[in-house]
């Protein structure tokens, strides 16, 4: 697969955070020649919040997830890549139980103080004696850099690793917040990418935690789409190693008061860098696109008149082809099922105003449309006339590389 | 545009239907050397039913429609291809208006019994005055066969004309249904195909034909999508002459007695058959898929899984690629929404069932899914084990020539 137009140059250099280290190796799961396994260690008292698919058919490690966060304590995160170990009945769920098995014994813990992700091709048996003897070896070899080893490894069509850092000021200190995603398919809202962890030495309550991860995922990596399919694997886990409180940061029990509010916004900057990468390696796109729309009934009509805009294949084909074909975005706007007002309705290609109430605008030069369109990132505005609720949304196009990625993955 | 690898070797050949003439002529409103305008001049009483889409920003011809379908009447039908007067302001109702009046002129009836449709692109002016002085001279021409030119004038991307007929007998008589019908992209339910007119000498109450009309598109225009992408434009009308009372056929009043229910049946098939023909004709496709959910929470819950199954990209990727690849019918019922028991699944392509129990089956042979897949005409079955809800789909698959065609639409 050639590597995605947006690639980056150089990879975030991410800092070490005090209480997490990683490994990585190759075990064989299904690619060859490449990292497949990741394990972070995670020092005591860490706490983690998360956030899953909705899907009703959700794979084996995601209910082991959702189980365990209940009390909210995590000492290990093990991810695969290469078998999603999703619709493999029983044999899915002993393979979860022998892989927190064996990752806490390498790790010194409870098995129940252990998370667990996989992604990859759905409903093949995933073979954890494959490689739940590689994990105290990867316990071992655990160390605080090697960050783009861990993005590498979760991997699975995407091009390149993601990987996003901030650091923040709290109580005087630099607290740092680190983020890795995989995803290139299968993204739609409800859990858009299929992984993504985010970790940080701030000292934080598991409610807290749970709180920073839902309101972070709310308009990033649930306000992308690249195909509108959503996966049975998708996982977003914050973990909270709480090392900074040795350096006098106290601890963050309000996702939402001062110093609750500066870790908050952290997390859903790296949440949002890592979101629009996820878009950015989208299955064989040409452009990126932000879509906003603005003047509907609420928020949440908005965001759902930009998903029927962002994930209609007549609009995407269009962008593919560099066509300004606003035409289309009123279908998709029309078949959104949510109000606009047709005889008000207003569209614009980045500065461009196309339509004006309800018809093309009489100033507008095509020319100038489809000299925009030639661009790599593109902005669509989208007033439907109604009331006051906007929002954004990102998506990609669909080209013909997309088809021929997804009609031979398996083979 | 290359054919439909499903394009009929021989077309239908339509009876006359009494009370129903056609004329069809080049208005070059789009196309060059090809039929695009369309005129059908209707016996007095003729009496109309209709549905039309669900579209926020439906066009303006519908939205005429919509308004004289109120009193039922109808004497002419005027379909245009190449503009859809959609999204075209003040223009569009007076394009309309002033399209209305001049076929009420060549047809001696008023206004209000003047239907219309357009087809084509989204937000361009339609210039009536371009074909208006068409009318009068169709009106002369028009004549009871002629079915072919009709079908073919009604097209925009099809690359074939669609046409069905069906004879029942209803008191001892012959009762004939003649339907055409256009679409090959932006097809989804909520009225699927873009246009389609069918046409009857049986005599009808307006009531009984509406009602013949809306359970006819129930499980069959609105039963496919190509795309998933909703039409402004998006017509189906019945047209009833009612001529057979001459031959002693009495009129039907109650679309669900025993008289009602033969030429509801009649109906149904007719558009049964061009909704199929509507998706063999799929932008780029190379198979045409139905597929039938089991076991849901309710009749309707199975049409959305099955929805959600046929819309998926990656679900017609796969099916492009010829691949079995069952896992992503797990991914597309999970993110349907809707109730199903990930344990109990099970999934059939054709006559072999690749996953049972919510795991693949222990006697699943992929070679010969693999097969079957190479079929041109599949099956696909699922079983979601809730309760006894059914329902099915018809769909095609999503190839690199669906890109081509829709990234240069326009140019």
């Amino acid at each position: 697969m050639s590597p995605s137009p947006f690639a980056p140059r150089t990879l975030a250099e991410l800092p070490s955070i005090e209480g997490v280290r990683r490994a990585a190796c190759e075990a064989g799961i299904r690619y060859q020649g490449r990292k497949d396994l990741m394990l972070a260690l995670l020092a005591p008292e860490t706490v983690v919040g998360g956030v899953f698919t909705l899907s009703r058919t959700a794979s084996a490690p995601v209910e082991w997830c959702r189980a365990q966060l209940a009390h909210g304590q995590a000492r290990a995160l093990v991810v695969n890549s290469g078998n999603a170990n999703a619709f493999t009945g029983m044999k899915g769920v002993e393979a979860v139980q022998a892989t927190a098995e064996a990752a806490a014994e390498a790790a010194g813990c409870d098995p129940s103080e252990v998370f667990l992700a996989s992604t990859g091709v759905i409903g093949e048996a995933l073979d954890s004696a494959r490689f739940t003897g590689e994990l105290a070896g990867l316990a071992q070899a655990a160390e605080d850099t090697a960050w783009e080893d861990a993005a590498r490894a979760i991997m699975s069509t995407d091009t390149y690793p993601k990987l996003v850092t901030r650091t923040v000021q709290i109580d005087g200190q630099d607290v740092t917040v680190n983020g890795i995603a995989k995803g290139a398919g299968m993204i739609a809202p409800d859990m858009a990418t299929m992984l993504s962890f985010i970790f940080t030495d701030a000292p934080l309550t598991q409610a807290a935690a749970q709180a920073i991860c839902e309101t972070g995922v709310a308009d990033t990596f649930n306000a992308i789409t690249i195909d509108g399919d959503t996966s049975t694997s998708d996982t977003v886990l914050v973990f909270a190693t709480g090392a900074a409180s040795a350096r006098g940061v106290s601890e963050i029990s309000d996702a939402s008061d001062a110093r609750g509010a500066i870790l908050a916004e952290a997390v859903e900057q790296v949440m949002r860098d890592l979101a629009h990468q996820v878009i950015k390696d989208g299955e064989g796109l040409s452009k990126f696109i932000a879509i906003t729309v603005e003047g509907a009934q609420s928020n949440e009509a908005a965001r759902a008149i930009g998903f029927s805009i962002a994930n209609s294949p007549l609009v995407k084909t269009a962008f593919a082809g560099e066509d300004p074909n606003w035409g289309r975005i009123v279908m998709a706007v029309g078949k959104s099922g949510e109000a606009a007002d047709r005889d008000k309705l207003a569209i614009w290609f980045g500065d461009i105003r196309v339509a004006v109430d309800g018809e093309v605008d009489p100033a507008y030069i095509e020319d100038h449309a489809s000299a925009y369109m030639k661009g790599a990132e593109l902005e669509v505005r989208v007033n439907v006339g109604i009331g006051s609720g906007s929002g954004t949304v990102w998506t990609c196009d669909l080209t013909s590389e997309y088809i021929s990625i997804n009609a031979n993955y398996r083979s």
